[in-house]
């Protein structure tokens, strides 16, 4: 007999203009049947850890031309999330299985896209990793480092948001590959992280700096090869004045210009032809061919201490609203993740 | 015995911040001496054709982390030039050679610096043009869409300042790729002949456009591939709102730019992120490697009657000041020179 669970869920309220607030997401109390529907070939799971991502307040606006479509008001927010399957109408993933993949900001979910979802392998990397490390953020950074910035060993490397889910990761592969790095961050504690923990060359608290080109020319004497900018910005505008010759910029995201429906005008762009520079946007489903590459790569500099992983575990799905608002505050240390359940 | 000759020279005044005057250069009367000094390896020439470059602005002012020095308040002004020789310390260079390169504002230079000259072969094509469709705007153009802009036949090209001395070449290249190609300048004449001479698709006044946004997308429906972008500020913001998915921008001169001390500030590099654009500056001279190629090809190209090239020639030294200033209003049609003397 089919029976109905409870499944508290977060809903998106309405398309907004500015920065994400809590009150833009809701609490609710919904229900979900416990079986998929047979013939469905889709999955049902037990959500454990969602992923807190930037380029979600993306979806949040009513646009219709980017690369995601937006949420529907209404409707509960998706995102990326380590789940358990509870049952299953697909071959493919039996109950039990762990699984990584778009699913609910919810405590269930009923997937039928399962294409999109990958099985978890391995038992060797904590769970939550694999919407961090092992995840999108792994590989933005992953690709983005590779694929754009195209690192020569010995270059000066320069990292935004350096402590953050993408950032943290460029700047310890970059260290891996013998580049000189220096990474900027909003807090002390970041910064002492960077310096302490991450490997980082040097780091500095940008909200420190009353002029970031001079912050910039006391970390880089001789200039920045390579700048894997995060946020955008005035951070960007003084990076373009410091950059070397043949320098490459990888644009990621740029999450100061996120919630602004006025960004910044950007006024040293002029640096791009004397410097011979190159500045490239890129998004990482453009690489999946790298995936399994990244995926065994990562793994191994994981168990060889080469690399490790700051999260920032918030408890609970209720949880889930302040802890996405804080993305946008620099209110996270390391990958922002909601834990709904451990098991 | 040694003579002295009148030597006419359009003086550098002083560094500028703004816009260039013709007040920031004079007219003198000067002398020099009529032979090359014996063990220099220098040449003495006869200048012809004066080459007027937006980039030489950039030596107008006292900045000296610049690719090029300033130019010397008090001193001639340099640039490109096509001369002939009259006096030669050199086995390379005969009296009656002609010759392009890095010459003086005035009626005769002592060149000592030879390596950069390069001596004029072939009588196919018209003396002037060697600084223009075979000197560095050609050069510009070429290196720039092979090399930066990396056409596909069949893609959608948008060119700025499309009749200048690099815009004109480029759409023309883009065409024999088998490009759609859009141009914009600053008068319905200038458009005419991108139109109707240049064999441009199309083309518009950009004078005319409240909206270039809207303009563009009159244009490019399906949105642009390549920009081809010679003048930075507005135009630019425009064209990064209508690229498509892996876009290039090739980032050249700026020359809205050049005067203005306070630049316009561009709001929409977020779209880098989301159509993955790559915007790349360069300077021609990182790719002399091809320019044997280029003058090959360049050659061929006009003797088949593939490509013309529209010149907008000032006569006499005294009308180059004029010259200089009128192409940052837009005032040239077709590469700016000026001619000192026809032989």
């Amino acid at each position: 007999m089919e029976e109905v669970r409870n499944n508290k869920q977060v809903i998106f309220k309405g398309f907004i203009t500015g920065a994400p607030k809590e009150s833009d997401m809701e609490l609710k109390e919904g229900k979900i049947k416990d079986r998929v529907p047979s013939g469905s070939g889709g999955v049902l799971v037990k959500n454990l850890y969602l992923s807190c991502d930037p380029y979600m307040r993306g979806r949040m606006r009513e646009y219709y031309n980017s690369y995601i479509p937006p949420f529907q008001p209404g409707s509960v927010i998706r995102g990326l999330g380590v789940s358990k399957v509870v049952d299953s109408n697909n071959p493919n993933f039996a109950v039990g299985d762990f699984v990584s993949g778009m699913t609910g900001w919810e405590e269930y979910t009923l997937i039928e896209d399962t294409e999109q979802l990958r099985k978890i392998q391995t038992k060797d990397i904590p769970l939550s990793y694999h919407v961090g490390l092992l995840g999108m953020s792994g590989f933005t950074a992953y690709a983005g480092f590779y694929e754009i910035c195209c690192p020569k060993s010995g270059e000066y490397i320069f990292v935004s948001a350096a402590s953050g889910a993408v950032g943290q990761l460029v700047g310890q592969l970059a260290k891996i590959h013998g580049c000189y790095v220096v990474g900027s961050a909003g807090s002390k504690q970041k910064v002492d992280l960077l310096k302490n923990k991450l490997g980082f060359d040097e780091a500095f608290n940008y909200k420190e700096e009353s002029d970031l080109d001079l912050a910039l020319k006391r970390y880089f004497p001789s200039g920045i090869d390579i700048y894997f900018d995060n946020v955008g910005g005035s951070m960007l505008d003084a990076a373009l004045l410091n950059m070397r010759p043949h320098g490459r910029i990888a644009v990621c995201g740029m999450v100061s210009q996120h919630s602004v429906s006025n960004p910044d005008g950007i006024r040293n762009l002029y640096c791009l032809v004397m410097k011979q520079i190159r500045m490239q946007g890129f998004l990482q489903s453009t690489y999946l061919h790298l995936f399994p590459q990244f995926v065994d790569r990562m793994t191994d500099f994981y168990k060889q201490r080469k690399i490790i992983y700051i999260e920032d575990m918030n408890e609970g799905l209720e949880s889930a609203p302040s802890a996405f608002v804080g993305l946008f505050t620099g209110k996270n240390v390391g990958k922002q993740v909601v834990c709904v359940s451990r098991e």
